[in-house]
């Protein structure tokens, strides 16, 4: 468990200093040495002739994860979370710095787990975490902020489609909540494909649910015609509908912590030809033409393409919003 | 106040749609458009052909600040925090992104004013906030996570020191918990100065007090004569010491936040040619040659240079430690 009563297993019992040099040990070689590391004011990152991307998330217990989840997987998720940012841009990820906020009763077995999720997978996406700060909570509380840079020459954006243009996404969604929101694959080959496709016109990743993220993708004079029928539901939205009374269709569009990516295919494009380019790039992962973005609609953001009308849902989770 | 019960004033009555769209507001011309800004999965940030900095910091409500200091302060003191980290490397600060993480109670107001500190620090610094998340904690509860990148030529790191070197500090030092802790200076000029000279062997900011931060200045082999006298120990720990029983020297080494230089100059050097030299670029600022590195002594990390007696103080403030 994330909390304990046993004294000696307890985060207060080390001080920030004998802490930092666990997680030193804990990371292994994806914590290098100073001054490319930790151990200084500030990590020392070699010149780079690419641009460079910066994003940050936060992972909070009790809204990013629970006592079901298990912290090698709570770790993983902090990684995989802003390597799902990078993947959105076409990006290669590169360095990162986390803040560590812990309540006293922290559990040091707990914790050493946690940051082998961590290791895990910088190594598997060539991470590595150089620097970070500690500082204390309230107990029962944790809560951690990593902050990633990455590396691109063209970076895909989310505001550059235009009306006419296709609409894509990867994987399937919904249901998330039951297991992929920690058990996912940040899509960083297929980001960085999509990248280098002038026929991209734009792109993001999916985190909020498509009805929230796909206004972002929506140029402000526009609607998108959707093929609901398209809509790549997850089987677990499925079984999870099964108990909500919500539709699975719902659930694929509403619910949070997809980690898909959401692209434009330019009106110019032949999707035929591209849709084959990408079953020979990535035969495993299934891609759908969900719709096309058109003039904007006086009935919504989105409509049904079969019968021009508007869909009913366009909120998806909302960070904050509680009153 | 930093929480309120007035309904309309408080953070939750917004979504994190509408709340990161006010802080955006709030930090006009700091807060740049997408691509290099807020808006998209990363900040997209310029190629640069000097070496890249990243630091992080913390801040958080009951911690690093309370209803004392004013929500300008607690902001502007955030940037600073992570703006003295640059300066003891030598670098220039760029680009910055935000986690903020609020109980639901936090109000708008105090908020407003918080990111009126961060806009004008950012504005003085040439600092730009590019990106951020935001999370919720609960009631009564406010935390800020920045990240600073920056960029430098020839960084000064802490562990290069040799034995023989002298020991340098600015300002003064102690009993900044009565006001310097927010209302600080980072050294930027002065880090960018000494990180130019090549008789500047190692530098760091004190963060932790000196009794702390010094030994991580010092090599594994060696221990730091000082002589006291030459300590440069603030006012307000003069005071201070009236109201606490303990010394002002005491608190000169081990207060901490005083936001310092601390650097070590070569014993090939001539001491005072490189005073001179100070005086002439920073006349405002004082500098204190405390003493110098010698051979590991093993009465302690630390000896009064006049009678060669140990000193007491080997702690200065420590993180997490509680229990």
């Amino acid at each position: 468990m994330l909390f304990t009563k046993t004294p000696t297993d307890r985060v207060s019992q080390l001080g920030e200093i004998a802490l930092i040099s666990k997680i030193g040990k804990w990371l292994g070689e994806v914590s290098p040495d100073s001054p490319h590391g930790m151990g200084d004011d500030c990590a020392v990152l070699p010149a780079s002739n690419r641009k460079q991307l910066l994003t940050t998330d936060v992972l909070t217990y009790g809204q990013h994860f629970d006592d079901s989840v298990a912290p090698q997987d709570a770790g993983a998720k902090l990684i995989k979370r802003n390597l799902s940012d990078i993947a959105a841009m076409g990006g290669t990820p590169e360095s990162a710095v986390l803040a560590l906020l812990c309540g006293p009763d922290v559990c040091l077995t707990w914790l050493e787990q946690f940051f082998e999720g961590i290791r895990q997978s910088c190594e598997t996406y060539g991470v590595q975490i150089v620097g970070g700060d500690v500082s204390s909570l309230p107990p029962g509380q944790f809560c951690a902020v990593l902050t990633l840079t990455g590396t691109v020459d063209t970076s895909k954006l989310r505001n550059t489609a235009k009306i006419g243009d296709r609409l894509y996404v990867t994987g399937s969604l919904g249901g998330s909540i039951l297991k992929k929101h920690y058990a996912f694959t940040p899509r960083i080959e297929e980001g960085q494909w999509l990248a280098n496709k002038t026929e991209c016109s734009a792109m993001m990743d999916i985190t909020d649910g498509l009805a929230k993220d796909l206004q972002a993708l929506l140029p402000d004079t526009a609607s998108a015609a959707l093929m609901l029928d398209h809509i790549p539901i997850s089987e677990t939205a499925i079984s999870y509908a099964k108990t909500t009374g919500r539709s699975a269709l719902e659930h694929a569009f509403c619910d949070g912590e997809d980690y898909e990516l959401l692209f434009a295919l330019s009106a110019t494009a032949d999707p035929e030809a591209f849709e084959a380019q990408w079953r020979a790039h990535f035969p495993e992962l299934k891609l759908s033409r969900i719709g096309q973005i058109c003039e904007r609609s006086p009935k919504g953001p989105y409509l049904d393409a079969t019968t021009n009308e508007a869909l009913p849902w366009t909120h998806g989770f909302e960070h904050l919003k509680s009153e």
